[in-house]
């Protein structure tokens, strides 16, 4: 094991990580192998055991370590992609994997959204949207957490156990005719809530990705626009990006 | 104003967080405007100061609002975007939108790289790596941190002060006659470190996303593998998908 330097500009806890990322990029550490332990760390780079915690927690956060009540801290297995370049839904990506999804409808509602979202989604100001949130499950555990906002005048006769039945891609396609061609999608990572941490069973202060999904059909009609929280610590998420 | 619902599973800051972002959604405070004070947010929903620091902080590293010393807090004008879904460099994507770009190459040298790395790159493990670290500034503000690694035998007599004089992908393309075709990128949430605070001149507990990227020629032979830190408050990334 490399050893920290204590003169660098880089605080201790960084380099520590770093440390660690590299012996299991060097696969010194493999997956599933437990790393040394708190009082090992503190004792080779003579350094405290908060700065060992918080350099092991960041991991933790990240999916590069797991713990185990008991038994200790280990590398985590490589984590599967989820390819962002895709039009795909989760759902058809996630099976495509061979991972099976699960929706749950949360809430399906009528409700007035704010002036940002009435002009993305393309209704007048303070008139109700459809809102429906969805907790999104891959092979049995929390994934994601989404808000759809869709336009009540093109989506008619939409009722809670339809959502819940069919992916919403196609009722869009199968029942309504609009066909996604192209998405705008924001990235920003966020720091998850209480709940969202409830939903995920995380611990400590794990972050997250949000996206902010606009799908347009081919003549640039909103289909939807989606807000999406993912957890990171067990999937990664990679762009393909061709000329 | 909306008022926090104190009953509500969602954490009282994350509620306001979310009421501040509607007002400014609903374009009832607008770029620049002051927003309430600390004072006036804690009598309005009677809760503690704290909470509403909280989500003011929040909001403030989220690159929402802006503070100025002595001033107050105000909201923050909307975000350029940094389009993602392009193979176009930072330089290139940036000056097309009007910006000015600068490089500054903070080390330029010969490393042993984990063996990950040298995988990717497709040298043998243990032998050295060119590892170019740059500090990339958009309109003379700090905006990303860059850490290059490359095969020194593709680029034999490169130098820093070549890569200090030209962009990396006009070096690989002009004097190499590696010409990029696609790219594979992941995406993560990262917490910023002491050292990258300082550089993007950012106090608190700001987030960031950070890239690895690992650029290919047509017939698949990797360019380059980069890891890249970039700041979230100032721009927003953005993918545009298209089936």
């Amino acid at each position: 094991m490399r050893r920290v330097q204590k003169q660098s500009r880089i605080p201790i806890y960084a380099q520590l990580q770093e440390i660690i990322t590299e012996m299991i990029d060097n696969e010194e550490l493999q997956a599933h192998d437990s790393i040394p332990t708190e009082h090992e760390f503190c004792a080779f780079h003579d350094i405290s055991r908060m700065t060992v915690r918080t350099a092991i927690m960041t991991l933790v956060n990240e999916g590069v370590l797991y713990r185990e009540q008991g038994k200790g801290t280990f590398v985590a297995p490589k984590k599967p992609n989820y390819q962002l370049s895709g039009l795909k839904g989760l759902t058809a990506v996630m099976e495509e994997l061979g991972y099976e999804v699960q929706t749950k409808i949360q809430s399906f509602a009528h409700v007035v959204c704010s002036k940002k979202i009435a002009q993305i989604i393309g209704i007048p100001v303070g008139q109700k949207a459809i809102r429906i949130k969805r907790l999104r499950f891959v092979d049995k555990e929390a994934y994601a957490l989404e808000t759809v906002w869709i336009d009540p005048e093109q989506y008619p006769n939409l009722t809670e156990s339809t959502v819940e039945a069919t992916s919403l891609y196609d009722i869009f396609r199968d029942t309504y005719g609009l066909i996604p061609a192209y998405t705008r999608q924001i990235v920003t990572p966020v720091r998850l809530n209480d709940v969202e941490k409830d939903f995920f069973a995380l611990m400590d202060e794990p972050l997250g990705l949000m996206f902010e999904r606009t799908t347009y059909t081919e003549d640039d009609k909103v289909i939807e626009y989606t807000k999406s929280v993912y957890r990171v610590d067990k999937h990664q998420f990679e762009m393909y990006l061709q000329i």
